[in-house]
């Protein structure tokens, strides 16, 4: 039996308390006077970073720097990295390293769609699934597998996709089903398909706007409650909720409660915020991901979650405390309920996977995302 | 006679030199081999980061954490910070706190409204200017008497903003002459009127949007032409320019270039951001802020003005490295136009005013922004 006492610490920012850990499991009350103390100094305690919105086989992390060379439509993002992607060096290793980095600022659970296409075969699957091996009980890793290249407009990846199950990936993704893949019922369809007969669940990349979006929402959400995987179904930046009325996004809102269907945001510069507040109250579970962290579809990401929930908070106008405090809340345990995350928390039960901050408040850790950090991985100290 | 040597930098991220300084300022070749060796280590060298919209005085940096008390309106945060800016503490220390922040990230310029109204009186004017004297030769500071409280419906403002100017501010502010103040003709016939009287010039605060903005837009520039201050006058935020038409919005881009007539941003979080490519094209001098830093208003702000030139890549959709190394530009040479700064550059009779950032590329400065800098001021390291 190993125990851990973590001193002085204020879970979210609230009273200064311990926290008992045995066997990388809290629990309530201190149960050896040998245990292994950490001082915690009056930081903030928050449960690990969930980012619930990854593509780490892209990163370049780690490797040099080289400048942006796609154009500015999505085809061209896309042929760029076909391109290039082989330049960049074995998946095992950048993938390594920006894991080390998610670890040394305390994002300890990652969903990453990882690309699946006929020319990749299974090879960033199998990159990303070693890359996490390698770091098994210090980070989780979900792997969605992702037709990036196109499903129907790219023979082959449907079966790839299946394979990509058998071979450890737990999702299957999607990409614009009208507006890149062209046939969205059948996308939807295939996609839905191959998830029923592997029983796993879906994450599926919508960023078509407006009334072309809001229209295979109502469609996704068909399907999930047909095939009865309500909770399973996840939608990644739904672009769509924030540009259609009021009235049609009350609609949307209700469909994906009545489905249980999760969404993730990134973040979008340019594209309105998903309605948090709105979502929040309907119970709509919300998750919040880094997305790329430098690669060829863009130079931008530090690899810390708390640095997407600070542009969270800003992009969406807030200003009060408890408002900056949810983006907070979405970047850990709204990720974890996206994920479906056994055990996640700092309750006695949890597995002790957490971080330590010094900020005065939530909302400094938020703004001021201090990086000298102490994680706790399984109740041991990995950073 | 003090020299210095900086040995292997890459000014903008170009190729490797060495960068000669004598008594502050830089020269063409080394002129003694005693000179002092800052080592460079192949970091990139950018002049001062310029904060061209600042509002030091409202800083509470360098004091406890507190939470937002004002409500969503702006009626209410200015009420909010006059019922409230009492508790803060000194000017002087608190602005000190900031600007030492300030140099640490290799911010060497500040342009800072400073609010003048009958209640406060000169108090911030006179405790900004102090403790930027107390930081002579390592960062400079240009207050713009700033009509917080309104002008025309706060009365006694006009003449204190005038006192203002003898007691050492630079500029003449204005806000919002329709949206805010009331009476847009009077409100900017009075501010022209000081600003002449004191041969001084202006720096608008102009959030109104759509043709309202655009008509005050309007407004200005006829002031600026007929009382001869063409080169003189700054518009602040002018959300005006990116929230109307494209064929309005090139009308009014033709009248800021003819009057010469800067602009500010401060990247906001949910209006559209200017126009920065076409502002380019036409000359339009425009600098980026921080706005306020942990204040009364927000509890955002880092001090850094990279991380403001990230936000500004992001929200504009960036990925091009020309794109993003605009924003690096604008965060030092376009602040440095827009204030008028002379000798402001790394070429020969510069001031030596420069910082040093390890990174790779102009483009990972601003998207990874590393804190570990030396900053050099008027040929002293300063950090």
């Amino acid at each position: 039996m190993t125990s851990l006492r973590i001193t002085d610490v204020r879970p979210w920012g609230g009273p200064a308390t311990d926290l008992h850990v045995v066997d990388g499991v809290f629990v309530a009350t201190a149960s050896s006077p040998d245990a292994e103390v950490v001082p915690g100094g009056g930081r903030i305690a928050l449960p690990g970073l969930v980012d619930a919105h990854a593509h780490l086989d892209k990163t370049s992390w780690g490797t040099p720097y080289r400048p942006h060379s796609a154009g500015p439509s999505l085809a061209s993002l896309i042929d760029n990295e076909r391109a290039h992607r082989g330049d960049l060096g074995p998946v095992r290793e950048r993938v390594g390293a920006l894991l080390d980095r998610h670890i040394d600022r305390g994002v300890l659970h990652v969903r990453s769609h990882v690309d699946v296409d006929p020319q990749i075969g299974l090879d960033s699957v199998t990159g990303v699934l070693a890359a996490a091996a390698e770091r098994a009980g210090r980070v989780t890793v979900e792997v969605v597998a992702f037709p990036q290249s196109g499903l129907l407009t790219r023979a082959g990846t449907a079966e790839l996709m299946a394979d990509a199950i058998d071979a450890g990936a737990q999702l299957i993704g999607g990409l614009d089903p009208a507006g890149f893949d062209g046939d969205p019922i059948r996308h939807l369809d295939t996609i839905f398909g191959i998830a029923a007969d592997k029983h796993v669940g879906l994450d599926i990349h919508l960023h078509d706007r407006g009334t072309l979006g809001a229209w295979q929402i109502e469609r996704i959400a068909e399907r999930t409650e047909a095939l009865g995987v309500r909770g399973k179904v996840t939608i990644a930046h739904c672009y769509a909720l924030s540009t259609v009325d009021d009235v049609r996004q009350g609609a949307l809102i209700e469909l994906l409660a009545a489905a249980d269907i999760a969404l993730t945001t990134t973040v979008p510069g340019t594209t309105p915020q998903l309605p948090l507040a709105r979502l929040a109250a309907a119970g709509v579970r919300v998750g919040l991901g880094h997305d790329g962290v430098r690669d060829l579809w863009s130079p931008y990401g530090t690899g810390d979650l708390l640095d997407k929930a600070l542009a969270l908070a800003v992009a969406s106008g807030y200003r009060q405390d408890d408002d900056i405090e949810r983006t907070a809340r979405i970047a850990t345990e709204g990720g974890a309920r996206v994920l479906g995350l056994p055990d996640y928390g700092l309750e006695p039960g949890c597995r002790a996977n957490l971080l330590l901050i010094p900020a005065e408040s939530l909302v400094e850790a938020v703004t001021q995302r201090p990086v000298d950090r102490t994680v706790i991985a399984g109740g041991t100290v990995v950073r």
